[in-house]
């Protein structure tokens, strides 16, 4: 897996099961991952080891992946938006048939959208 | 609440978020609420008391309403069963005009109704 890979993967972990963890592990969690901060900074406005730091992240990766191995919500989810965005490029087709029922169509897919 | 409704909810609940319950909870939750077991029988079977296996169903609720809270998969996945549910209604409208785009769009619906 790529660097850029591993961190979608993180990503979409993360948004699914974050609120599982800590506050303590979210917040650190976010500032190596998301918001960039070197281990060492992090470490020192913890006040912990920057190798504590590590073993949080790990931690945290490992917890996160439990949780889809158990719930399976990204790739739920995942299937989902793929499907939905399918139907929106079905729809294309019915435009000039029925140019109403396509708007409806379209509005409820955003929606969709939006709450997966 | 009714007892129905109760019921109804607790299966919801369970079906999102039972597999982050531990099998010893899993079993007896699943003996009182979907097996229809008394608690004198699962107490017997488990070798707990009555009011044990009372307050282990009582803890279980609570860590199911808990997942809930956080991660809202019942209220999510329920809208979007609605919302594909309007999208499979609406496209009867288009059963006479596009006959094949109607039934792949069909297809999709059933399929994602299977996966939520």
């Amino acid at each position: 897996m790529s660097s850029v890979e591993k961190i979608v993967e993180q990503s979409l972990l993360y948004d699914f099961y974050g609120e599982l963890l800590t506050e303590h592990q979210r917040k650190v969690y976010e500032a190596a991952l998301f918001e960039d901060y070197s281990l060492s900074e992090i470490a020192e406005e913890e006040g912990i080891s920057r190798q504590g730091v590590h073993d949080l992240i790990r931690r945290c990766d490992r917890q996160l992946k439990q949780y889809e191995s158990k719930l399976h919500l990204v790739e739920r989810f995942t299937r989902v938006r793929a499907d939905v965005a399918h139907i929106n490029k079905l729809i294309e087709n019915l435009q000039d048939a029925e140019p109403e029922t396509v708007a409806e169509i379209r509005a409820i897919t955003e929606r969709v959208m939006e709450e997966l």
